[in-house]
């Protein structure tokens, strides 16, 4: 397909020692060639793909000197958008990147969407959706394992699977239809309704097999929203720096919203916490009261995660007795804190109100307990599957939506097929399971929701 | 010269499409070798040099995939740093770029410190120190202008004109080294003095002509410290969101403060002004009061630039008078604002106040006398020369003192040559001349100084 030159900054934005300014599209070269001067006098359009070359920026308009930089032509097809790509390195300071894109746009390149060249690569035929999606992933990965996640899925490991189903259903429709074609002849009925069992039925464990990995995937995609909660002066800010200093805290900023916004990852053991409200526990050290009964029940009910701090050397409050209510039908782990100072909580009490949850005893004053802690969290979260770096995850709302839905018309179809409903009225539930598995790697899928998945991409990707 | 091979992330921190781990050094291409597959299996020390290569990143312990990259190879001389220097192009997001360069560093890199990079092209003289110092002021160029001043720096241009200084001071020496040689010849030393004389002045001149440049040099590189000042509601945050909305805002988070210090730059008309206490301006309206009278006193000493704004549709105060008073000895430019109001002030009073300097009648809230305010601040500070885009600027306040020393020590040498000081003495100022100007391109420049200099770097540079 043709399409126009774009252009954009594709590194972060920020002092640095490096930017670089990438162009795609037929004109790539053509728009470099005009601005590129080499100290050999060589033209881009001259030298052979997949080479580096040095030299200066200069604006034809002016002939002043923009910039010192290197670029390197890539030819398509064998590029990221299977284009013709220029990437150029320049100074990575904020004038100097956003003066080179300057110079690239007024010199016929169009500043490139959200995402859109990695929606080239996907409308261009070099990846399909999920992988293009992984590409996003990838970039956001808060954890090695979740990175690992979106690079097989991004190395095309659900695509292939989701093929997979997808082909058995085809040759289940190809049966159906010789099916319908010859009604004549019974025994091609008789014939087709177990083969369309026996793959519909693979298909259906298959699918479920998936959703099994979603939660999981879901958690080393987005972060397990984890709250500390707990009655003031229990210990619950020394559990937090615990948490921070013993892993390497992510601290991202959420672009586009108030400076205040701030999201804390820690890595523990492979599962990314999201710690929830960590500004207000370091304050004020008491989420609860702080942030009101009503607001603090939303927090509690958005967690994946609680992790309930109680106070070792007093009894067990009303209030402690309270938590342990409100949070009875959560995943929560009960850490039993300040186990230095002279015992006074009834333990067999508290594993009572715990039900069946893990109750760890610490002293994070003498950090005592954390490790016992980060082995609870990970057992709670991966039950050691997560060690099973093959099995193929997902972790993307859109595709466990879909693969929902999918797992719903292939049961509808079995079910037909079960109780004699007519080959032709199944069928239509086959094509449709067909068509959502396709949405999943965007064969079967509209324009304004592809426009919708890559403008959530980063700029310049 | 041999050194260890290094490594960095040489692109900002943050997410982004791109990240760039760069390694330099004679094992950069080995190191490689070792983690990098490509899909037809060629190593990098088999391919030319400034090719491009794509492939995975594979940890030769677990056989893992860690990345998908593209590797450029740039074998040495021609590079940065004069070594055979390796970038690694992965994803730009944070666990990717950090697993890249834990991988590279596991596999005998040695992690790089902050602009070691540009140390090595520096000691394998490929740049000198001022070309050195450029590479960072075009990182941290705020405006156009500024960037421009660095790349004229980094290309030679200060250097080539201190060589030539220090080339006439050589030549004085040997001139003067003749005349100590052969005492006896009396016209050796008539013709010596004026030679001596005709040089040294030559070079005095130069110095004095770099030093003109060098306030407009410093605001360039540094950003014109500017405090809007006024009354209560007189319309300073309006003056504020006018400077601010109608150019181009950076604002700058200056890494490891608290995160309440924010730098705002406006580029006005080429002028970088950098806003001083924008958020206390936009919080309580009233800088003087909010941060005390002692403060305060500070912020206006150390500005460069005071906006005294006045309100018209009011008699002048006392206090407006005391404002004038304070800053009566600095550059201020008096905005006379809310002239859409009926006008009470005393406008020849006010004129009468500021004393020769410009008065600027503005609506803020009618978007009237902006312009004429920038026109007035680009006059105030660059009078016209700032168009002469080939003069040679001096901005670094290290080449700024040391142009100073050169200075005094040659005035010193001028002074005593005219006084028939004898020339072995005189000979003394004129060496010290000659070693205080190298130290400006580092040829004479002690190592404890290149280490602090280039420390201040950023990361991977």
């Amino acid at each position: 397909m043709d399409y126009d030159t774009i252009a954009a900054i594709s590194t972060p934005m920020g002092e640095g020692a490096i930017a670089i300014v990438r162009l795609s599209g037929d004109e790539a070269v053509q728009i470099t060639d005009k601005i590129f001067q080499s100290p050999n006098g060589k033209k881009l359009s001259e030298v052979k793909t997949h080479t580096i070359h040095y030299g200066h920026l200069i604006d034809p308009k002016s002939d002043e000197v923009v910039e010192e930089v290197m670029v390197s032509l890539m030819r398509g097809p064998k590029t990221f958008t299977r284009e013709d790509v220029v990437e150029i390195n320049c100074h990575g300071g904020i004038v100097s990147v956003n003066r080179v894109l300057q110079l690239v746009l007024r010199n016929g390149a169009r500043l490139a969407e959200p995402g859109e060249f990695t929606k080239r690569a996907f409308l261009n035929g070099r990846i399909d959706l999920s992988q293009a999606e992984a590409v996003m992933d990838l970039i956001r990965a808060k954890t090695d394992k979740a990175m690992n996640v979106a690079l097989g899925q991004m190395d095309g490991k659900l695509s292939k699977l989701i093929g997979q189903l997808r082909q058995a259903l085809i040759e289940t429709l190809a049966q159906v239809e010789v099916n319908i074609d010859y009604p004549e002849y019974d025994d091609v009925e008789e014939m087709t309704i177990p083969v369309l069992l026996e793959k519909c039925t693979w298909v259906k464990e298959e699918i479920k097999k998936l959703l099994q990995t979603s939660s999981q995937g879901k958690i080393l995609r987005e972060g397990l929203s984890t709250v500390i909660l707990g009655r003031p002066n229990v210990g619950k800010s020394s559990l937090l720096n615990s948490l921070v200093h013993e892993n390497k805290a992510i601290v991202t900023d959420i672009a586009g919203t108030t400076r205040d916004i701030i999201e804390e990852y820690v890595n523990v053991r492979g599962v990314p916490l999201r710690l929830v409200d960590t500004a207000g526990i370091r304050e004020t050290e008491d989420i609860v009261e702080r942030i009101g009964v009503e607001r603090s029940r939303q927090v509690l009910k958005e967690a994946d995660l609680i992790l309930l701090v109680i106070n070792a050397s007093e009894e067990l409050s009303e209030e402690d007795e309270r938590l342990f209510e409100t949070i009875q039908n959560m995943d929560f782990i009960v850490v039993v804190n300040k186990t230095d100072l002279p015992q006074k909580v009834d333990l067999e009490k508290v594993k009572e109100l715990a039900n069946g949850r893990r109750v760890v005893t610490t002293s994070l004053l003498k950090e005592e307990g954390v490790i016992e802690l980060e082995e609870a969290i990970a057992a709670l979260f991966f039950e050691g599957q997560i060690e099973a770096d093959d099995l193929t995850y997902v972790s993307n709302s859109r595709h466990i939506t879909l693969l929902h839905q999918a797992l719903d018309t292939i049961s509808d179809a079995i079910e037909g097929a079960e109780n004699d409903v007519p080959v032709d009225i199944v069928q239509i539930d086959v094509t449709r399971t067909w068509e959502i598995l396709g949405e999943i790697i965007g064969d079967t899928v509209q324009e304004s929701l592809i426009n919708q998945l890559f403008s959530q991409f980063c700029l310049g990707k």
